[in-house]
């Protein structure tokens, strides 16, 4: 299969220098590979291919210059390097045309990214990664980010090649078709192998910053002199369009200022977008941009055929060990299609029955659909025996740290198994009606506090507002450039970075519990990485405070409205509006326990008494009475509060009960959860015979007609706050037990 | 009140060059100061402020070398350059007082960044910006936007000192109360002068670049060689938060692609954020950055006394006419405080007494609080009259406009003056069953450009998406940097910034209609932008195609689920959900007269029928009776359909029918309409009698209790959606006529 001069398969494996391992063999013993005898000619529609050089930028690193003569791929780290040109050729058309045959037969989906980006995807899968196929969720592999989630059938093919399971020539034959494995986007959940879920731009990035700050941060804090336990590369492929989203700008930053020298990302410079030319919309000089957000930038010119300045970037890249590298790689959308290459008509459709001919016939592919040479197949079969052998060697290396070093074993293998300690619930505070009075937020730190001390894994931080969000891990100083160990997290003020990094946080290992923060309104900018959390099943806690009018003077725009009812109406989230200290130990309780549903917080900015008959276990079913002074499940009224306003709903029923009425307080805290619970649990707590119910919560009144029923009577706020101190908000709202007060009797 | 060597006050007013303006004088003209002799001496706490010079970063203008002599300002355009420099200095003192004393009285705001941006605020109100406080929606006026939202008493402050009526003394006195105008971020809506509502970070500077772009695409159409009826400029400051949000990255590539010269941004690069100096989060170089996106950037190293910098700086970027200007301003926050300037906790929160006093102290402030000094009132005095002489000016020369341009001039004044013309609904095309089947978003490109002939302000475009969302005008070309007299906006994959550049397009003149596009589940990266639109009144219509499952194989990260209910949970925005051409045609009537309200349309990628009795009035009732086999208001049962569903609907109802039921089928393409209407037409649709109710929505069931009631039926979509063609995903998810029919039958 590979040629005869190639190294054996096990020191090519071993090939990559690991300290301490016994069987280290240094880079110079690898062989040299001349690829200037590559006979494909680049298509004359390629416009931007026509250099061939590797344009270093300002690089820190100094190469040899490989503008002149042809690069020789020596000291590229690889499986294999003496694979010859042709088989490298004719194994990235299988990947282009595995991606057009599948589009075609779905006459759905995205040819062009992998057509163009099918020279990196091979090298970065055949040759550098280290994997193992058959084992997919393998600690220490390196992670691969398609962070332009459309051109997925790369992805799926390259999986395919690589012998994942998950894409079998039917998944590829079911290319984004009802129950299939290879949906329209990489999804984590559908696709074993697939790291995390894009698609919505700009987010895959972002996941990979989160993976490669997980791994520095692991290494940091788990490796050791003799052994380098956790030690592996988080690779990305960025689009244009990537680029453009603010979201990337963010997550970049913090990449450069934290130096995630093993951040490698590649992006795929095509200059076409769905409108047409980047030109339109996009002239910036990203180079020039990231090298103001602290990265290495290495420029690769020709994209499509130039393997060898591919190979080359990399290596450079991995020389760079303190800043992130972008490595540009310029490439012709929809490469060997003779009509539609370099036009975005190439980006979002199938190419066509009469296009896919020509394509064929311009890239000399004589096979059928769907077909992979034996060549190819034979060549790509290696990466079974190759991955276990990597697998097995580390956990060997695992073995030997496991006896030197037990209790940090023990730590990170419930990291990499993602296995709660015994009894970690234990550590959550819990409260008396004596206990004082506090905010929620505040009660919230001294659950993050006492967890951070059972929870091996749990590490976050803030967008810029720790000290008004209680956040910060008193025990930990700050996850720093210079100090990956620790756990304080300090994302800036960047709210839609910060959630997509945590999903990354989530999802390179499962005892991993990530949590972010910001005053609830501003979720409104972290949005789209929150669905993707609730989506892609990353157990993200969402530590969100001043959670409405009880905020104050900052005014209408700091003040949440809408968005209790906003993540309501998500699917696979668990909203949480917390009353008081056992309440807040509840919802940590839910969040931590939730791995696989990400939980949004509540929190109040405000003070708040320590209420009589709240309860861990009742915050768990979601809702729940803390009081009743009725009998026979028939109170004359049912009063429902949540968060700050089940205060009011107590003293309104405290009131309401000197008037003579059996009055039932009810704490709904997590509809979800309470959605979750039995029938007859939920008929225990709002019986289908008592209509006369009155809801207060400090935003709007959307949704709560299903709680409360025709017969009962929501109270909440359904305009925009308003800038004053809170007390005179809540009144002027009409937030008050006499509101209560007043709707109770008119309904009982 | 100024000094004698001052030029007359409407020599000062017209120093300005305007072409074709009789009263041309040139910069020449003016007189020269030196500043020099300022006796203040800098803190020496303000680690920062050492430097003096005013440092040119790759400059395209060369300019004389300022780093050795101090700079004359002497070509700086101002009303009055020739105040003596210990009146400018008491002006500036008075603003940081007036913002000191308010948060003081208040116990709550950010007296930080107005002691810090006091010299550049005072510069750009008193000696640069063409306004007029007494007419403050005069429409050629300078627009200043503090994007540092937190820091509004900086803006109140020089306000309350230029004569706006909206910031009385009292108005000072009662920062961040009930019932002020001064609420704790900047609202338009409630202080006539403030521009557009800022405070969540990022959004001010994007506001800023849609005034820009409305000021270069008004001027490029309307401006005539003889007559630059629209010639101004946007001011913005922003500080280190908003430059960390991927939406001032977003907004500024564009800005930077669009060469918008006429924008002057300030960063005040204060070095210190909530969570302490920018050090732990942010260490990019912002230069750099600005570079890469295409501006001329001007590094200011002193803002806290550095008043002829600041001005020099200004004349620089008003010289650079192809680029917009960054003037990166080193200042101190909290300058002039001894024991708090330079931290964080003079960011937001009131001094306390004791450093009130020692701030007095430290600046030599022997004033009680909210005291105007006489010539600092004395010499601001000026421009209630120089506004009233500028405004003056530009009627005269808008009455000569007039008169040669009369065509030009109803145009333009309808733009600034928010008249929608005569008969514009006329143009609305309607449909009748027989036309053919069409996607609402097809049918939506038919009103956009229908509209586009009769309505002068409609502009806008998509995030890269023009080609699925159809948006494009086909009787305009594109507005670019060489063309921005077009008016198709290309705005890349930016959606957030998209949302908040058009909430500055539609904030700069009541007239201006500005659209823009995604896929519907794509709203969540720009809802924070969209919230904004609808507390500010900004009437951005939002089209949002792919509206749900219905999209197909592109799965789950594209298709919208909880998305309806969430905006529906919004105040103050219409959510309009049209199922044909008639509807959508009346979702764009409401839109369009919805000049407070913004709109968002949720369209169909997938083809739909023209349903009969479907029409624009019924559209404006919110929810309606399309068709009804009953009578008596009395039917057996309604069904109850939105957008792409009530297709469903109606074909449930034909089957039911044919059983004998006396079916209504009602169209409820917008709630929040339909809440509006009186209890009566209420009930003449969904008679209370009636609770035979069945919904049926692509989308969520959340919030459907309250229209189907406890003894009705939602049918909608409780997960995330799937990759599958959407027939598929339709039949599996039980989005049927079937499903609808068996619904019925259950309950009536």
């Amino acid at each position: 299969m590979a040629s005869t001069s190639s190294p054996t398969l096990s020191q090519a494996i071993l090939a990559r220098p690991i300290s301490g391992s016994a069987s280290n063999s240094s880079s110079s013993d690898r062989v040299s590979l001349s690829l200037s005898a590559l006979k494909f000619s680049p298509l004359s529609s390629s416009r931007r291919a026509s250099g061939s050089s590797c344009r270093r930028r300002r690089s820190s690193v100094q190469g040899p210059s490989s503008a002149v003569r042809p690069i020789r791929a020596a000291a590229v780290e690889t499986l294999d390097t003496a694979t010859e040109a042709s088989l490298v050729e004719k194994s990235v058309n299988t990947i282009r045309f595995l991606a057009i045959d599948a589009v075609e037969k779905a006459n759905s989906g995205h040819p062009g990214l992998p057509m163009g980006c099918a020279p990196m995807g091979h090298i970065l899968y055949d040759e550098v990664m280290r994997y193992n196929p058959k084992s997919p969720y393998w600690f220490n592999r390196d992670r691969f980010v398609l962070s332009a989630g459309h051109g997925c059938m790369l992805q799926y093919a390259l999986m395919h090649l690589a012998g994942y399971d998950s894409v079998q020539e039917e998944d590829l034959k079911g290319f984004r078709q009802w129950g299939s494995k290879t949906p329209g986007h990489p999804e984590n959940f559908e696709t074993i192998g697939i790291e995390v879920t894009t698609g919505p731009l700009g987010q895959g990035i972002a996941n990979a910053v989160g993976l490669a700050l997980t791994e520095k941060h692991l290494a940091a804090r788990f490796n050791k002199p003799d052994s380098e336990i956790v030690d592996h590369y988080t690779y990305v492929i960025l689009g244009d369009g990537c680029q453009m989203e603010g979201i990337s700008n963010e997550a970049c930053s913090l990449a450069g200022h934290w130096g995630l020298g093993k951040l490698i990302a590649f992006y795929d410079d095509n200059h076409i977008s769905i409108d047409g030319d980047t030109e339109i919309a996009f002239t910036e000089s990203v180079d020039t941009r990231f090298e103001g957000l602290g990265w290495h930038v290495i420029w690769v010119k020709n994209g499509n055929t130039g393997y060898d300045e591919i190979r080359a970037a990399i290596k450079e890249a991995k020389a760079v060990k303190d800043k992130p590298t972008l490595i540009k790689v310029t490439t012709t959308i929809g490469y060997g299609s003779p009509n539609k290459a370099n036009s975005y008509s190439v980006h979002g459709s199938a190419l066509g029955a009469k296009e896919v001919d020509a394509t064929r016939k311009n890239l000399g592919w004589p096979y059928e659909p769907f077909h992979v040479p034996e060549d190819v197949k034979a060549h790509w079969s290696r990466h079974v025996p190759a991955g276990a052998a990597i697998e097995a060697e580390w956990n060997a290396k695992f073995a030997e740290y496991e006896k030197k070093y037990k209790e940090e074993a023990a730590e990170l293998k419930s990291i990499f198994k993602g296995e709660l300690p015994a009894g970690w619930e234990k550590a959550l505070p819990t409260y008396t009606p004596e206990s004082p009075a506090d905010a929620t937020r505040n009660l919230s730190q001294q659950c993050l506090n006492a967890l951070a001390k059972v929870l091996p894994g749990l590490l976050g931080g803030s967008a810029d507002l720790a000290s008004s969000n209680m956040t910060l891990l008193k025990m930990f100083g700050d996850f720093q450039k210079g100090t990956p160990e620790e756990r304080n997290v300090r994302f800036g003020v960047r709210e839609h970075g910060m959630g997509a990094i945590c999903n990354g946080i989530a999802l390179h290992s499962p005892g991993l519990i990530p949590y972010c923060a910001t005053f609830f309104v501003f979720t409104d900018y972290m949005r789209a990485a929150m669905r993707i959390s609730a989506l892609c099943e990353a157990g993200v806690i969402y530590v969100m405070t001043h959670d409405s009018i009880g905020l104050g003077e900052d005014g209408p725009t700091h003040q949440p409205i809408e968005h209790l009812a906003s993540f309501r109406a998500m699917p696979n989230i668990l909203m949480l509006r917390p009353a008081d200290g056992n309440e807040t130990a509840g919802a940590y309780k839910v969040a931590v326990l939730n791995r696989k549903r990400p939980s949004v917080l509540a929190l109040s900015r405000q003070k708040l008494p320590q209420l009589s008959g709240t309860s861990i276990e009742g915050v768990e079913k979601g809702g729940y009475i803390i009081s009743d002074n009725s009998s026979g499940n028939k109170p004359d009224v049912i009063l429902i509060g949540t968060g700050s306003e089940l205060e009011i709903a107590v003293k309104a029923a405290d009131e309401l009960r000197k008037e003579g009425k059996a009055v039932r307080v009810v704490s709904f805290v997590s509809w979800e959860l309470f959605d979750d619970q039995s029938a007859e649990y939920k008929e225990s707590v709002l019986p289908a015979a008592v209509s006369a119910r009155v809801s207060i919560e400090a935003g709007t009144t959307f949704g709560w007609s299903k709680i409360v029923g025709s017969g009962g009577k929501a109270i909440g706020i359904d305009r925009f706050g308003a800038s004053a101190p809170a007390g005179i908000i809540y009144k002027e709202f009409g937030i008050t037990a006499e509101a209560v007060v007043a709707a109770a009797k008119e309904l009982c």
